[in-house]
């Protein structure tokens, strides 16, 4: 059985919590749930990461070599500036899909800018938590499943 | 049953004609196919539409009220500054999924903005056919069929 | 008697039913019939002309040569990138005024540039409906009826 | 009987002796003389100032709370610069019409930006004199006079 | 007894009037009774002027040579383009403190530039009426009284 | 024998009749029959099409595949910022030249940028009708005819 | 008894060693202490931080919710880039006021631009250690002790 | 005997107690008398002025029609946004020489820009109050006195 | 007969060594055999000239004056940067036509400016060694030969 | 014997296994090892340490203050925006090289700007492994060893 | 008797020839002759150089260490790029003055920036032949002679 | 034995009498004697060059093929601008290793820009006279003598 590995970056630990008007009102932890279950359903296993740093994401990046069939990559306000984190995507031959809940396009400037993209396999930008499973399914047909 | 519009910009008819090595060799209309047939096992219908021209785009967008839940556009080039198509989709209050096949964030400086992303619901880039396919899976959850 | 050409750009066919709060309830049919009121009113005749499509905008910029003695024109989006409207602007010897219903300069930054600005007498900005009359009677004391 | 007042900002006092050919030879006091006989024949009363001085300018703006149901105002040069006087605008909830005798985008760079703009009603430029006394019926109609 | 000068810039006389979800219901009389109050209990004296000339204020500061420990500035739109007054305050050996009532930096994008700054003390930002008395312990201490 | 297609975009049916000074009395069919019997005199045959349209320039440039040797191109306005006929250029193996009547550095600074030159074989400019002829025999030196 | 949290940044544990012509010679934990008894004087404890990692410092802020009244925060050099920390104060809802010693509009360019200012309650800066104190009297003032 | 007008911007009322690094000890006073006794052995007369105040220059500036052969203009820091001044020195056609003391090139990066250089005759700068005196002497070249 | 100058640039010495990707095998000597030829066969002589000497490029544009009916040149990368060139050029009445081999808008960022540009005649660009033979064409049509 | 700290930044610990094509085959444990033998050889020590954690890397240099007479630091991705790590560098009197394997110039455009350059003694770039050979050099010859 | 250096730069052997309407009608040799016998009766000595060629400049002012009491410089448009000039002057220590002849800042945008400037004791701008005996008085008076 | 060519730009002839606090007192003659013999003992010879023109740089780096193993290149001010320079390097297969004495990135904003640095294969910045040793050495690894 293939495995996936879902990133979230800083703050999203407060999904749920924060802003509601812009995030909805599901957790982190309901997220990971339901997304591990629709990726369960789909044949795939899915690990979860959630961390507010920069290094830490590094290094799960890192480690992801060998395990995983491909990262599910929410990298919260990192998108715009870590250039390290853009390093290690490109360091590691697991592909990455990169999702963000909101519409970042409808939101401040500095939001329409990501560094990581240009070493990502694709976006996936404000289609909420659906977001997530679209990902799921794309690295499910990638791999023929 | 609902029903999606699918709309493909300029240049897309040669889709499987032009620059393979960026866009495979499945020509548009069996992309159609493929779409139609996958939006109907997921209970929806699908209707398909191409133009090289600005207008005749602004006019589908247009005629889809009260005929469409959603659309699905690849917009081509017209994405970097058709101003036009922005009001358009703006006007209308049918929801707009954009989606790219290639994954623009690694091509050319000018496709690395979209002028119709901040009045679309979401982007998908880079991810191939399948990223129609998840427009459509966005839709249905959408609708909760 | 003289003749006027009242051109509205893409989108404003929608007129009355597209963003009330800023466009208001009047429909496109509504505004043409209540200029040509006042433009007889002022001793001119109007002739009106809608087009989503640059291209027949163009074209009718050509045809009005010889025919009237000014264009009222609303370009809607395309006043932000259009140089070939431009060019047809300046190519023919009709003079034309930019009427723009909404302030434009409180609106996003890209409606704050006009391409067209430079060739044409000149813009009435932010009044509603009345700018369009306002162009009339402008025309009224250039041709000093 | 409603109250406007004409505000002409700096160097409009030469009007008539500076730059003819963009300007025309009518002097500042035509021009007052002008409004004021087409704003009473259209059933309202105007009031009329010039200054050099920004600050006095931004009193007279102030002064008009109370007594004025628009204010017509052709700022020259401050158009491009006078953040005070944007914010002058802005405390008070007198309408005010931006009016430009000649067509500032066909000449120096620096003039195709107005500070002023997005806190005003609108804008009228590159018409002449007519474009004052087309502010002044922009008035009347919003007046229903 | 240390004498201090409260001087506050181009509409700030509107205070209490203008744009309350702004600056709230205090009048500038109202803040300047209340800061002088609060340096007299801190063993200080005040004076205050307001003004909407830049050539006033200036004046003003060059005025302040000899007189006072210490000015406490809100230039208002002053703070965004006046090289004069920043000359006048590099003239003169009164250290200025910069204080403004709104957070600059949550409004127009103009308003995130202080030509002023480099040549004062320091800037007190976004703590409403607040700020001044802040300035004021700042120069309590300064004067170590 | 070898075909050229010469396309001329927006405002060039205006030949002759449009801003003499710069583009001299000739109209579009003198200049169509003069290269047409130029390329004939040099071996090669030479279809002729001119639009205003943006869509319809993009059609003909698809439907030159298989048809045409070449392709002389006066992409009149649509030069600075129609990414689609850019991205039409490259999904064809036709080559094309892109001509410029005149010397399009010596103008407006919006002109001075070409979006099509990357995916062009090469310029000319400035050098009059006398362009096309010479895109004529640098098809014929392609060619070795 | 109110309590409020003082976050200091990358580099300032090394305050009193470090550019004592900018920073002068006290050290952290003299200024820790020095402003935890201003607090204490006027009627609030505080809790102090200090770090030199960003994530910690997001740790920091997230847990700061219903334990904290307000934050009193020198960012030091993230000020600059750290989008994380942002989204970080823009998720909970204890009010943050940025603190710098320097006047950072007097040094290099880059530190001119704070990316967090637009989500803070205010700004205090270039008025030494003193900063930090009038920061806990706007939180006294906010609280109405 | 013709007659010159010497107008001193703001601030440059300090001169010879202001930062005499740069600009040395010599009062305006001192300047003035220095500048008169010169015109007159050159066969010139000398008037000055001095202000802070933008309006009263821009008044001088109007006022020098028919009174006088030159200007001589030290505009201190309206030299870089002022722009009503310019419109001013255009809308005369007295011959304008705009001096600076300073050499503002080496000086901040905003002191670079002059908004009145396109409309002077000339500038000297950088050599200090010589540089009056070489515009006497550009005069009196000028009038072949 | 007429004559016509070739001026070749820094580095095109080098032809036919350098790059032969990009610019073929051709040698300068055979380049300018085979135009010098070419000019010949079309009732014109042609002299060539190259340098890597700035100075002495401008001394050779100096000395064609009364010479040579045109100029055919090469800048190479002095085209991006040689003020004292487009001066020389500007200086003498000799037209120019500016000539690249290879098409310099599909090569660096750097490339696609040309300060050479706006004083000449015209471009020919990215049409290899064809493009000098243009330039003589384009000539001998202006000289009605 | 001095001593000498290598510091290498984020996903160099992926040396010898990431891009070979731009970075090489050897691993960071074989570049430590033989650079700690090279400092040996010229009578030298070295420790090493390496981290993906900003934060790590800002205590690291913090902690060699006193304890080594140089640092040679690879700051990978964090040279183009880690403004802390610059403050860090900044804060202590021991000297810094930067190191680059690669030559960053030839690379993507955000990696040409270095924002540790300026407090840094200089820069070795682009000289492979070699470059931290001659850091050692560099450091023996400012010790006089 | 002291010395100074006239240095012309790149295309100022033309004066006279070029350009008449900017620059007049007097050849450099004129030119050159009337400022040495100005200089003369000033008591000073005038050397004259004048050159193409960039390097030579730089030699020149090297030359002029222990000769000149001063240079008087018309960079021509070395003006804009030649930071190696800049450095040449920087690396002696005789002062020099940049004039240039006509107003460079009505020109073209390219001629508003001087990159020697900030390295110059001052400019003299616009005013003729007459700035280069200008010069000559500035050296006199600095030279108390 | 292996040659090496060391190039030194303009104004580094006057090394040692030039700005010492920057450059130290050692004569360019010095330094190429050390160089020279720093070079022998490491098993190469060296040749040295200086030239204050641009053109005899282009010729010597023209005249290194087939002579030398390497260049070690100081290209003083030609560094931010000489696009011919970098031509000449582009066009030689002789490796070139750009040095400057001074941290480059200290100094003027101007002075971080090198346009050569893409061609180079590496930089050695900021190191003093030292910086030529290691480049010395860097070819010596290069060449594995």
């Amino acid at each position: 059985m293939s495995k996936l590995l879902l990133i979230n970056g800083p703050n999203l630990n407060l999904l749920g919590t924060r802003e509601p008007g812009i995030y909805g009102n599901t957790t982190l932890k309901d997220v990971e749930d339901q997304i591990t279950k629709f990726a369960n359903e789909n044949g795939m296993e899915l690990s979860t990461f959630q961390s507010n740093h920069e290094g830490q994401i590094i290094d799960a990046i890192h480690d992801s070599r060998m395990k995983y069939a491909g990262i599910i990559f929410n990298p919260g306000a990192f998108t715009h500036y870590s250039y390290a984190i853009r390093d290690a995507i490109a360091s590691v031959d697991v592909p990455v899909i990169e999702v963000h809940i909101s519409n970042v396009h409808k939101r401040e400037e500095f939001r329409h800018t990501s560094v990581l993209a240009p070493v990502c396999e694709g976006q996936i930008v404000g289609l909420g938590i659906t977001g997530y499973k679209l990902a799921v399914i794309a690295f499910k047909e990638r791999l023929s499943l």
